[in-house]
């Protein structure tokens, strides 16, 4: 075990050893083994919006075992899925990636401000077919977040207790924010912050642009001169609100884009200490060899 | 066993042997035993439309036992229905024909655009009445999606584990689309992509129209040419959208129509790959001698 | 036993022994045994619209054990009421006359459209005290009918399992439906489907009127030329709408009348071929000697 | 189904429809499906003889798959065998040939004349691989016979609640009998009547001799002269005993024999009223084809 | 994933994906990986002989934590020990070597042939510190048997729903059977044979001897001619009893002894069609470098 993933694994002392061990794998797996970098690929977007908007630009994603064979052969660090979707590959793809069961989910047919995702698997669904872990989405600032944060902080006991450890998309959304608070630093800190607080192991939450939401934290954020110009100063930020960089805090990489504008993102994601990238559209919206070349590109990056 | 039914039972690796002999059983009833196609006869109308409007074009349907008589003589592979009609034939059909539970039903007797069943049966019922799979309804669109996203979870996740199939009927309904959109063809296909998603054995749609409901998709269905113009395009949209044709996609019939019209859709059916018919009304509210022709009519379609 | 009574045993084939027992007891008790025929005697008035309302005119009955002896007197199948009242009879009339514990009941201390029973007994109270089955009430047309329909399965499901058969009133009733709707022909059909759908092995609705309430339903009425002119008629509808006659269905009388009222809607009820009638108020409400004399021609109408 | 069919099943009025719909599909399998008779092929005696004693002369058994392929190839009812067995082709011959699951196992590995079997299987691993019955031998005549008794009592109750019948095995056996009672035509008689209260659907016993074993039975049948003198004497005893006939009892073969004596003895069984055999080492320990071919002969007199 | 770990895990169809997964992983780990071989490190020995005994020669051993050293140097698939020992390295070790968690152990601190272990462990354990499967020992022949294939039942059927295989250590001893018959040929195929049949994933044997313990079977090894003479035989044959090869079966290397005759004994192993060797004492017994370089070289005669 690399020196680095000891220290990582040290911030989890306390955590029973199979959480501990699930979290080694998913650092130990991958073109990113032993740095304690990680790149995930997560592909819940055909429940979220829907097969054509998520596929049809490289048709081979319909099929949930194409993102298998993807995160394999890219050698990232473990793929995430809702339950139907590891269903299809995890016999055929048995050990050879660690698996994220998502547990829950939202489509987008229905309106309202105030998201709540469905329950969609459970704990022993992820133990029955040999998740490395859970994965489940917080929706920071929706009337029904309390919801959400009581589903998870009893999910993350049950788990917890299993050997699995938690990752926690935390989405700052819902009738409390402005649309642009949604990514606004102070926020994403702030949802960065709660997801720790409730003990996720990981934290995914998007990279935050420098428009600060909240009334009385501006005031902090301008008395302090916390540094929240560049991406980076940002990440360094969002990181250091999650227990002062004692959790793993990784970025997603949003709608897909040209390549460069992912890289010039990811660098920036690296330079502020981010842990990683997780990336969905991306990678599966581009043909495979493509994918596969710009994530290998992006493992260098984090690799550094 | 054929070749081809090994091949659909390989897709579902990973349930337990249960719930596999219980899909061999389906596929292997009736007059298109061996071929991996089904026609489902399901009778629920009288719970969700009530009794007069469902059999009094054909009153032999007040009685539940006739459409159990009715699937085994036309050669069907299953005849779903509720847990009260079930019952009515469960010992006097013992062995004939699979049974579907239906697990869920409304009523028309309230207005609301957001609908959600009732749970109206157990997993218990079903293995005590020798069913073969559950049934249930979800209505995605509707805002208590969620609550029936989460029931029909938990539902899965039990029968699976005593050995039984599930069988979504994903009809899109409530405020979120509008009239028109419930059969749209991105709706439906999402529907598809929900229920497998879920962890559904076979899903059960309607024949989508070539209206796009959704915005965002709109995008995608023009920018990537997605082919909707005749049904059978739009059949092979929805197939594709369930895990790229690896879960079991039926159709239902509708509203009862003439001769013609019936076997002209299922000719559209079977050219976009769909799996087979669950037809209701066609067939229980036309005299037995005409609904068993017309059956076997469909069926042969669906042989090729 | 009768003919007539292991005929109409025979229908409900699948239940335990224990169930049938007692539907065997229910038709084997009182002047109707071995007719296949019922008269019952229900109170729950005292619960449902207050003690001088219904006790006042016959103040006998506000002891409860007076509806245990004129039940017996009058040579009724059973008695159904609230668990408290059968408490007081229950040992003193031990094994004197059948009882039915209601398991829901309706104040009126509060308004609102679309009421929903609390539960105020269980199927463990019904073992107990020695009842012969459980009754429920359930309001098709109400917003909490799913509430209601979930209560009943479950509660269906456990006293099927310890030999109780179910007795459903089915009042259609709620926001849904007009005044009028709560009686329409088409409506409380409905409800007896619904009712026989959900697993009840007697059905108690109230006599039909011939309003027709739903749009959907009417064409068909009108396009298929059901018979509603006479009560006969939609007594004959009504039973035929509970899987064709394969379960028992009986009526209420609704409020006290003359007895030429009463015995005029039992001829029409007989002639439509009604299992029997559900009388309360009708006998409590007058002299004993003068209650057991109608409830006898009622009987001997029924007894045809 | 057959009229024959029919008046079996109605034997079993009261169990749950799951349990009818089990018993018919046993009856509706293979060569002898809808004469109510059975040939069933059970392969315990890798666990209860070891393999090298049961597979060594015909060494294709050493597979468990073999025995379904024969199973399925003669055209039996069934294929019973343990847990282990049953899982390696549960999904290979998934829905080809009902299985029933043996419960409970004993080895030959250690002395001591009153056997008590371990318990091996669940009903929840019966319903998990999709078995059509549980089995299970108790040996009445050992001291431990009422750890067994009430172990199949529970068993029974368990697997009736889910829709499975029962199988049982009756071995004589233990310090209460000589070695000669163990086939003693009282003693067997004793052993299906015991089988039979205790709750099973199909009892299995062996052949019996004409050797009366119990004093006061002795005293009966000289007095009664129960005839006993031919082996379909005795058989149409035992019959008699297991409820005058309206319980299924089939008789095992024994140790392999020439095909001569197996036909004799099968002539006797049916001659006395058998409802068929459950043929192990008599088959598979013959080369397939010979085996077929054996099992065709059996089936052809059974159906006489 | 190698084409000979998909032919193996394929015997192993109808388990959950976590099972086999978990097996995956067994095989893809260390030396052998992909090779479908295994050479597994147990040390139990501290509990079952004592420390001085087990750990005196080579005191590095009294620390747990040596012995994951030592396999995780030396390559090896897995490391088998009892909790306390597992709990010491659990964290240290997180990731680099799957871990057997031994649920049952004897000490030797009390006589009497019919040795029953106690349960030192449970499945939450192996859970909860991130074991990769269960380990049991049964011990066919004691008049105890009965309590550990029960016991051992109930584990495998708890393992499983989680995701967890089961290795069974089969030793045959107690009353049943001579100090000879421990390890006489036909006694080790009956064991491997009723390991299989109670649902084990992997079986774990003793080098059989030529000597045939039970009367019955001698008559068929001799009458059948079964191959027993050299140990190549001997092992081919005890895995041809375990379900034709069709189970992963691996052999105990038993007391310390000379490199040379380790590797003579490996090398029959290796010619009989093992799946590999657990070697315990062999191993830590020795100093490491040079325990390590005789588990190379077994290694590399199962490599072939």
């Amino acid at each position: 075990m690399s020196q680095r993933m000891r220290e990582i694994l040290s911030w989890y002392a306390g955590n029973p050893p199979g959480v501990i061990e699930k979290l080694a794998r998913l650092m130990n797996t991958g073109r990113l083994a032993g740095t304690g970098k990680f790149v995930i690929l997560p592909v819940d977007q055909g429940f979220e919006h829907g097969p054509a908007r998520s596929f049809a630009k490289n048709p081979a994603g319909y099929d949930p075992r194409y993102h298998f064979q993807l995160a394999v052969e890219a050698g990232c660090n473990a793929h995430a899925a809702p339950l139907g979707a590891l269903e299809t590959g995890a016999i055929e793809y048995a050990g050879e990636i660690p698996l994220i069961l998502k547990l829950n989910n939202s489509d987008v047919l229905s309106k309202g401000e105030d998201p709540c995702p469905a329950i969609t698997g459970s704990v022993k669904d992820a133990l029955r077919i040999g998740a490395a872990a859970i994965g489940f989405t917080i929706y920071p600032g929706s009337l029904a977040r309390k919801t959400m944060y009581e589903q998870i902080r009893a999910l993350i006991e049950e788990a917890r207790s299993v050997g699995l450890p938690t990752v926690l998309w935390a989405y700052p959304r819902g009738s409390g924010l402005s649309k642009q608070g949604e990514t606004a630093v102070d926020v994403v800190a702030y949802a960065a912050q709660i997801s720790c607080q409730l003990g996720a192991h990981l934290v995914k939450v998007k990279p935050p642009t420098d428009h600060v939401e909240l009334a009385e934290a501006k005031k902090v954020y301008e008395s302090q001169q916390i540094p929240v110009k560049t991406l980076a100063d940002r990440i360094r930020h969002v990181v250091q609100s999650a227990f002062n960089g004692r959790r793993i805090v990784i970025f997603s990489g949003g709608e897909a884009k040209g390549e460069d504008d992912v890289l010039r993102e990811v660098r920036e994601l690296a330079a502020g200490g981010a842990f990683g990238s997780i990336m969905g559209r991306n990678a599966f919206q581009r043909p495979k060899a493509e994918a596969i070349a710009l994530l290998h590109k992006v493992m260098d990056i984090f690799r550094g």
